[in-house]
């Protein structure tokens, strides 16, 4: 765990962008931390929170003495932005990404420089603002390497995460795309899908079931649209498990089946139970 | 708001029968507070947190002096214990209850001086250890009188509630039912879905969005299971409403339709953002 980084260079400084920055810092990982966005205004925000040494809105130029650029965009922003950053960056830079899909993102970038990752963590709410330095202690971040993938740059890529506090695990993208479409990307479309259904003149009948249930509904849509569209099969596969599911429960409360019911319910409470809190 | 109760009776000195002996406690809305269960061993702990003042697991006798009593055991067996406790209680004691549904309940109680109430406060854990005396402050608690039911009676209800810290709203049993079957039942049911449908071995991909989305799926299947039962036709008619909408979005998936999902998660977090945390 000697990685020591000159210039670390993140782009998309917000919750996640802005948590490694935090992290490097605190943890002596980079020298000097460089911000890239669009909006100088954020940026500033940024900066001034500690999250990054330096805000730039120029990619190309960010990355001229980046040792590290990680990109926290959008996924759909993602491998165009790598594809200009490999161009742009010292040749033996590493690159690495926080998306929360994978398969399209490698599947598009060439470099075997490039290291697909996923931090799982996250939160419904957006912006540096809410960023803190021990976002990823102790939570998986998943890296997908491909057999295009330079071993030296896995190894630091790794080194990278691990040094944020992060339990790094390899996955085929395939893999971790199908795994997260039923951890993260089915659980945020039934959220939408909740609240989606209430009427106003019953907000004030919900309770904390409700406002849990439904609370990453709240997440940014520009970052979970082009999720959706990334994932669609593996999305629609989920889907598919639970209207299944579902199906089950239909019938038994149809035909007023207390045993199914509550063999139901106890399957969830005890897949939940083992989660803890 | 001048209610003053010499003898408060609990039946079910749970997370919400303890709640309320914390809040009439701390407020001098009772003199002298009865507990009713079946387990001695949890009756006594909740007299240690001072919940309550007295333990009994005879209905019949721990009625005897109440003016006031509240049920807040499942919903199934709610209705028969009024019945006893109405034979039992002084003859113009008022009772009241606590449970998440009300058309079953009050159609099968005879007495003019029960009044159907739930609180919309609560929370997956259990037991009166996680009960405070603040847990109704600020948050709706419906009644559902029927015309049987007696104005002094739903007037000295009325005031009950409200001494505890809640606001008070009417509405007909089958309007609350239909309403919870939208903001309560439905969500737990999703929840468990969800949750249920996690294998073993992907328990470490997920983070604070499943878990949040599953929380509610951590509730007592004991309390669950008749909830479901008592609202069969309003849960099955929620169930079809989110079905409908999850159609929407598989279609608009299926045909890679941006502007549909971007359309249809926008709405979901417009009313999620409404909701606040």
């Amino acid at each position: 765990m000697q990685l020591r980084l000159g210039t670390l260079t993140i782009v998309g400084v917000g919750l996640i962008g802005g948590a490694i920055g935090l992290a490097a810092k605190k943890r002596g990982l980079a020298r000097h931390i460089i911000g890239v966005g669009r909006d100088p205004v954020r940026l500033d925000t940024a900066r001034r929170l500690g999250a990054i040494d330096e805000a730039d809105t120029d990619l190309a130029r960010a990355v001229a003495a980046a040792d590290c650029t990680v990109f926290c965009t959008p996924v759909n922003r993602i491998a165009e932005q790598v594809a200009i950053a490999v161009r742009a960056c010292p040749v033996d830079a590493i690159l690495t990404d926080a998306g929360s899909t994978k398969q399209a993102i490698v599947d598009a970038i060439e470099s075997p420089r490039f290291v697909g990752a996923h931090p799982l963590a996250g939160s419904e709410k957006k912006g540096v603002e809410h960023a803190h330095a021990e976002l990823f202690v102790g939570r998986w971040t998943v890296l997908t390497p491909t057999p295009r993938t330079s071993p030296d740059a896995l190894d630091r890529v790794r080194e990278f995460w691990t040094a944020l506090g992060a339990k790094v695990r390899l996955m085929t993208p395939m893999d971790h795309d199908r795994a997260l479409a039923l951890t993260s990307h089915l659980p945020h479309l039934l959220a939408s899908a909740l609240a989606g259904l209430l009427p106003d003149d019953l907000r004030d009948l919900t309770a904390t079931g409700f406002r849990d249930t439904t609370r990453i509904a709240g997440g940014d849509v520009e970052v979970w649209t082009p999720i959706f569209q990334h994932n669609r099969l593996a999305v629609l596969d989920a889907l598919d498990r639970l209207e299944q599911r579902l199906q089950q429960f239909r019938q038994a409360l149809t035909q007023d089946d207390v045993d199914v019911i509550d063999r139901w319910l106890t399957e969830g409470k005890k897949v939940r139970d083992a989660l803890g809190s």
